[in-house]
């Protein structure tokens, strides 16, 4: 099995993607990683660790996209890029997966465009991964759909309850939808449109509220791309700001030295669930292979982790379970 | 003054908004105010405090909406429910504000139906209050239209601007629009446009993120009430589940009684600023009246904050403002 490593993506290469990518090879057997970017910088960090070279392969791919780039011209100009050239050696069938930490909306666009959409998706989407009290679970679309039609809904829950079930092992998943209250009258009419077709799958229970999310009331959370965008983002806020929130109060209350670093210890243990690094990267769901893009700040942990996870989509062959859920 | 206080609305009355009310004129001179309700009931529970009766009044309306009856429907046909009768004393002059802790919808409906709207105003609106780094913000509309037209953004933009300094006590409070990105481009073409008709507002400060919210870019965020609603609900369900994420991080480190304590008092004294009792409640922007609605959970506390809100949307003559502010 070969994953392709987009090289000059995110806002840490090439050291981010070259040190997670070293690493995943020792993790997983039979793995061999291939960097695509920049052949000299690739090289020149790889320099610096110690590396089976027949597990860790080099494509060179020397222009770069920007992190904000508008995306779709990006693709078209820069056919030499780590991000088109990753999906290129995808297609090619030169490797199993491409993982990349770089601009979103360049990947997505890439890989529609190169790699096609599984038969009978209608738009590819991008999911994120939310913390939950019951651990990370999906919510979908998170922002590359900002316009939705009636039958993405069911498209989204269908691959939505695939990647769940098999790649984060999630038994029986259940699907709601995000609106304003539970009742089937809810929402605006798209809302009431949605709700009527995903009343189809057996494993629909129905809409559901903003405070269902970090309880898990469902497994798999179906919006459109401005409420998942949004909500998404917030999230991904909590964090620092609670370190902030609660550092003022460990002021306020003239804590002790030994007291306040109890209290960090406690605060980053809790919220070492909403730590990105875990997750590693989403998949786009609805592309014909497996093409993953995870957080611009993705550390090398990150890294590692999003080629495990595209070990995972790949050994699961996820995308045929897509398919079939589909048809 | 006198303000006219919902006795039958909420999850706890009569005793919140009865102990509420007590508290209220307690706290502020001149002010009386006027209990709406089953005046057995209200009278039942007055009996048990010790109050200025020349100050504390009772208006009889029989009639109860619930919770989670049809809003529409319930206000036109409990003619006699405290909800109606409120805002009736209110549009007759027989007490200068209303405030409830009773089914939102149904609040909503009767001023909107009763008091009228203001002059230049499209659509009335519910904001919310949203816990910040910088203490609350406001961020509107919160459930109230989930269908937007393009001058209610501006609307609302001005509508929330007044109330965040005049009520809020910020100065020079800046506008953001909800978007999945800062981008004048981003978004649908409703936030597009929504975008161009905003820029006219000097004090507005462009699109702003979900990560953009808890850290106070702006002061008045601005979305439709889907958005709204969901943000506003999942903000809410933080700190419990916070609470439940740390009980379980001291529960993996093996802290000791002592410890735990202390990581609650920090975490309780952090989160005090997201409690809603602080805050009381928020009016329905945009009607003819002041007319405030708290959580249906408020407690005695919430309650009179609430009603002492009221009194300051009164003084500062809000509703004037708001006209001028639109002309």
């Amino acid at each position: 099995m070969i994953i392709a490593v987009d090289a000059a993506g995110g806002d840490h290469y090439p050291q981010s993607p070259v040190a997670g990518a070293v690493e995943a090879v020792k993790a997983q057997d039979d793995l061999k990683v291939m960097l695509v970017g920049p052949q000299a910088i690739i090289e020149d960090e790889l320099s610096n660790y110690q590396y089976d070279s027949e597990k860790v392969l080099v494509h060179h791919a020397p222009e770069i996209i920007s992190m904000d780039e508008p995306p779709a011209q990006a693709v078209k100009t820069k056919r030499n890029s780590s991000i088109v050239a990753g999906n290129g050696l995808l297609k090619a069938g030169k490797c199993n997966g491409f993982i990349s930490a770089g601009n979103t909306g360049a990947l997505l666009a890439a890989s529609t465009f190169i790699l096609g959409k599984l038969e009978g998706v209608s738009r590819p989407t991008i999911a994120a991964i939310y913390p939950t009290v019951k651990g990370p679970r999906l919510l979908l679309d998170a922002g590359a759909n900002l316009q939705m039609r009636n039958e993405m809904y069911v498209e989204f829950a269908q691959m939505g309850s695939v990647y769940v079930k098999s790649i984060m092992g999630v038994q029986d998943p259940r699907v709601g939808l995000l609106n304003v209250g539970e009742e089937e009258e809810k929402g605006t009419d798209e809302l009431k449109d949605a709700f009527k077709s995903l009343q189809d799958l057996p494993n629909f229970i129905g809409n559901v509220e903003g405070k269902d999310i970090l309880t898990a009331k469902a497994d798999v959370f179906i919006c459109d791309g401005l409420v998942g965008n949004l909500l998404l983002k917030l999230g991904e806020s909590i964090p620092p700001v609670l370190e902030k929130f609660i550092g003022r109060a460990a002021q306020k209350m003239n804590l002790s030295r030994e007291q306040v670093q109890l209290v960090s210890k406690v605060l980053k243990t809790s919220l070492s669930e909403f730590n990105p690094d875990t997750i590693g990267g989403v998949p786009f769901l609805g592309v014909n292979g497996v093409s993953m893009v995870g957080h611009g700040g993705s550390s090398p942990e990150a890294i590692k982790n999003m080629i495990l996870n595209a070990v995972k989509c790949v050994e699961n062959n996820i995308n045929d379970e897509i398919v079939a859920s589909l048809k």
